[in-house]
């Protein structure tokens, strides 16, 4: 195992380094298509179970919908369809033929060209309500509220390993409501669950907001976000939930009659995470000597190494060891065992620091005779030594410390990296030495930001939902009165 | 709500219309591909779960590989390819770009064509198996034991819901040995994962057997499969486990050193089930009235239904509804108290029974009097009054009678519609009257088998596990001596 380059050496290779040399993910033979390896699949699906859960209590039912888009039904929307059109996968044919010329090899049969080609959703909203329009006759009949999980293609060019890939697998919410209030609330509602599930869940803390027009979903009315920070001083969009007015109903001309009698169109949401929180999960936790993993979603929270020389002290430990595991279990705790001889203590120690394993347990024979076991604690590194009556509850505690502990470090984290700046000069400043958040007022022009992203590739991350007094302020690069307070940074 | 068509009178068309009209699925926009809708796709949750449990329970991770497959990759292994080439979604541009004939319109973007065309997996041997290589050294590396949830394409002309789709959603293990024997051993592991699955589970009853070379997967040396007999008598396969020997290896060049040094290709295995299976459990055990459900996979369990005249009534048959709720989710039983007051106890029946939730509780005045319920079950329509005292532990004791009771029932049927025949006028007899397996002699040559295909439509299902003295036996329709006891039928 070779050792990951430093964080502060070079970030983005540290980043690679330590996606791959964990096992989470390795590129494909096609081109920005990631593998995702057990290590990390296992993580996704703890997500995974985790939102589906909060997504049911919150009224949602999961369904599936076709992985392709006919053209027809993808222009439907115009905004949707131009934001996504240079970006995506198009299938043309549905045979391929052996290639008469090169035995063995094969090619597109010309003969099955499709008569309309196919898109690979990007995202599902034009298929999807191009279906509920036959769902969706009277008032009797909303909400819908439904989730996918799926994977989706867009075409990006430059692409990094959960952070940004050509296939990608997320959940995409698709709501119809009878009118603009439920259809808000379900956006507000949906951006809250996503805000808990990163905060509580995955330990990384957001701030709740919403996005400029240059940065809004297309077709979206209104598009909020949760915004997060990396520990390199960029930010990156964990969430994002859309307020979609009666866009789609009109393209796809989906209308209900209401409880009054009238014939309105259909309000809408759309809501998605996808795996590229796995790349923030990453990059706000780990560090140098590799993964640091939330105890929530640790795929082994626990592991227990035993140090022995000879097969009685190996049985004796193992005696202990295994009991611990039992109570663990029964605790709903993960446990790993590792009793493989092959290699040694210290290797695995090295193993599990670099897999984020968020305690580890060692037991050699003089600790059996204190009656004690060394505890070592991914995120602090700290190591102490712990009484094995109780150590179940003991660990118990201890990863609900560290799942805490991280999250009060990234938000710390956050603080001393968010910065008020009052004039163009500041604010270059801190983009280049300080890094982070910048919070500054703004004059609401796309203009204003467009030029100071061409300046200085910050873009405004969100308008925070907090109150704001406007009074008397201005734009700190078009001295205009200012309209908003917003979150400038640099963004994945 | 239409009563259904009855089985005998248009068995396909009463497969459609239940489908659709129980909210299971509907066919979408695009060509051969299905809209999986909440109800169906709940079902498909339960499936889900069990089988991960299970295959994690035999030592498995899941991962995920990526959705295309370059055509390079896509022909290495020659007979896989030949066999999916005819039927594969091709993606051949990365980009639409705007009409400029027709405003608004989005046409492929020429310059925006793939140097080398994707395949949409049709299944994914190639894509993993490209991946294997660089995961694979030695043997310490081995056994690889992976499996993937995923959507699958494969452009069938002819299509119907759930059996037969152009996309549909399915796992693939894909596992890799260093010995055949070990690679056999897991062949035979996951068929067996699949009968109790499919049997313990889905309550349908099936032959372990496996298929002749005709209906072998393309690029497996031998499949093995389990096959299920529909009410119509036809045949289906509910699961495919295939010995793939080294060919894979062979194509992708994946060796390892070997224990005793030599360096030698690795051995396979893969293995899959799909949303197919949900045609199964429908064509298994439903009929006139609509779903039968086995309790295992039900989404709902138990529905309370109240019947009440004023509000006096209401609360108190609420009261006791919500009590018995809480008990039957103590238990782990899902349960749903329907009060809506906008439609008639009647209607809901209908419903419930359409939708078949295995047990129906209803809850009058006189009922609660008498300190009692009615109770009725979906599968023998049987009315019962049960006391409510322990109530929640006889609906746990009948939930399960009802699960055994329907695998019985379908495994009675198998036994009435499997038929020994000695000759071909036996055999076309049972195919048109008695219809079901045939159970026959058969002289292993496959031009026998394409014969009789090619007269009757039917094909050898599989060759059973079981022990045949084949001693002075003769194929029924070729005369010659007889290789094997085969199981013949027509097939979904």
């Amino acid at each position: 195992m070779a050792k990951l380059t430093p964080r502060n050496e070079d970030y983005s290779k540290w980043y690679n380094e330590l996606v791959t040399q964990t096992g989470l993910a390795e590129n494909s033979k096609v081109r920005g298509c990631m593998v995702i390896k057990p290590y990390g699949y296992a993580i996704w699906e703890k997500m995974q179970q985790q939102l589906d859960k909060m997504f049911k209590e919150t009224g949602h039912q999961n369904a599936y919908f076709p992985l392709f888009v006919p053209k027809s039904l993808f222009e439907a929307e115009e905004k949707n369809a131009e934001g996504f059109a240079k970006e995506c996968a198009v299938v043309t044919h549905y045979r391929l033929k052996n290639d008469v010329e090169n035995p063995g090899k094969l090619i597109v049969d010309p003969e099955a060209k499709l008569e309309e080609e196919l898109v690979v959703r990007p995202t599902s909203e034009a298929i999807i309500w191009s279906t509920y329009k036959n769902w969706i006759q009277s008032y009797r009949d909303l909400p819908i509220l439904i989730n996918q999980w799926a994977n989706v293609v867009r075409w990006e060019m430059r692409t990094r390993l959960f952070l940004r890939t050509a296939e990608f697998l997320w959940q995409e919410g698709h709501t119809a409501h009878a009118n603009k209030e439920e259809a808000w609330d379900e956006t507000k509602k949906m951006l809250d669950v996503y805000a808990e599930f990163v905060e509580e869940f995955m330990g990384i803390p957001v701030i709740k907001g919403t996005k400029t027009p240059n940065e809004r979903f297309a077709g979206a009315e209104e598009t909020l976000c949760i915004e997060a920070l990396m520990q390199d001083g960029k930010a990156l969009q964990a969430g994002t939930s859309h307020f979609l007015g009666q866009n789609f109903a009109k393209a796809f001309d989906v209308k209900f009659a209401s409880k009054e009698g009238t014939l309105d169109y259909v309000w809408a949401t759309s809501w998605g995470v996808s795996t590229r929180l796995i790349g923030a999960l990453i990059m706000t936790h780990s560090d140098d000597n590799g993964l640091v993993l939330p105890p929530k979603l640790a795929p082994i929270q626990v592991v227990i190494v035993p140090i022995h020389r000879n097969d009685e002290q190996k049985n004796a430990i193992a005696e202990v060891a295994l009991k611990l595991s039992n109570e663990l279990k029964q605790k709903g705790i993960s446990v790993k065992f590792d009793d493989d001889d092959n290699v040694k203590p210290g290797w695995k120690f090295n193993e599990y620091e670099l897999k984020g394993v968020p305690l580890r347990i060692a037991i050699g024979p003089r600790d059996l005779e204190n009656g004690q076991v060394e505890m070592a604690r991914r995120d602090t590194l700290e190591k102490s030594f712990e009484k094995l009556e109780g150590l179940a509850e003991t660990i118990e505690q201890k990863l609900d410390e560290i799942q805490e502990n991280i999250f009060n470090k990234a938000k710390d984290f956050r603080a001393n990296h968010t910065t008020e700046v009052s004039n163009f000069e500041e604010f270059k400043d801190v983009l280049e030495n300080k890094t982070g958040f910048i919070s500054a007022y703004w004059d609401g022009e796309s203009e204003t930001e467009e030029k100071i992203k061409a300046e200085t590739k910050a873009t405004i991350r969100c308008i925070p939902f907090s109150e704001v007094d406007l009074e008397g302020k201005v734009d700190f690069y078009s001295g205009n009165p200012a309209k908003f307070k917003v979150l400038y940074a640099k963004a994945y």
